[in-house]
């Protein structure tokens, strides 16, 4: 995945983009999906103002990824991600990655702190989980029962490394 | 407090009313009783779809405290406790706690499950905290930094009893 298709700005046609891509993973339930979608159209009716940031992952005219992320309100430098999907049949190509990495470097640049996830513990959740775990995100809270009865949230967590000015190259000692 | 002084209509001078019990606490940052009216302006603008359901204390004319809650997006039966506030000169007379326990009546009356409520670490908030374990929530997470360096997020939760019909009285069984 090329990081230049990946694309900042909200367009009206990404609330069905989103819609398409997060029902199209076969994760989420209806509700879930209705969810996601909702974001698209808060932010598309507020600006950034809503809170939620998005990147797009567009491949040509199509959008087949997303990640969706914002700062917490009250807090100084707390983002949360909301949502990372790839459209099924563009998976296993690094599109999740590419996002994932992606925004974090936004988040840094703007002074973030740290990231929050939050995922069920379902055992359909175990990729993600895994995939978090992965790039360093630890869990940092279980809610039992917190999506329905056996089904906890799991709250992870990563600091994100502040983004600095390039340092300049140490001058040469060499004798 | 008597209960019937409680209220659960939604009005637009709410708005204001929400903005001065909150800010006369002392207890809370700009942003936080700008995002406190906020709800009440989503609350009027799409109604009971916003997610925040009220409860207003009246004294009189004055609305003196409420209480802000509402049902969490895809879960089951799991319910978020937003704000509980009392407008100082008005606090130290149990309306705080005719507040939480009406709120948890509504929420049992409608199946929920469990309540959860986020407060600050910080040394400020220790009688929130009291409070609330007073009140049999006990503490579910800590997330670290989480509002700022230093100022954890505890997230308190207490199951909630579900409300039954009354159970008729058993049959006399006397001699």
């Amino acid at each position: 995945m090329d990081m230049q298709s990946l694309r900042e700005t909200v367009r009206p046609d990404d609330a069905r983009a989103v819609r398409e891509t997060v029902a199209s993973t076969g994760f989420f339930s209806a509700d879930e999906v209705e969810v996601a979608e909702e974001l698209v159209r808060e932010r598309l009716a507020k600006g950034p103002e809503s809170g939620y940031l998005f990147l797009f992952a567009d491949d040509g005219a199509d959008t087949v990824g997303y990640a969706c992320y914002g700062p917490i309100a009250c807090t100084v430098g707390s983002f949360d991600l909301y949502w990372i999907a790839v459209r099924r049949g563009h998976q296993g190509r690094g599109l999740g990655r590419a996002l994932l990495r992606a925004t974090e470097e936004r988040i840094a640049q703007v002074g973030g702190r740290g990231i929050y996830v939050e995922t069920s513990s379902r055992v359909q959740y175990h990729p993600t989980r895994a995939f978090y775990e992965h790039f360093g995100y630890r869990k940092a809270a279980v809610l039992a029962d917190f999506y329905a009865p056996g089904d906890d949230k799991v709250v992870y967590c990563k600091a994100v490394a502040a983004e600095r000015e390039q340092a300049p190259r140490s001058p040469s000692v060499a004798p």
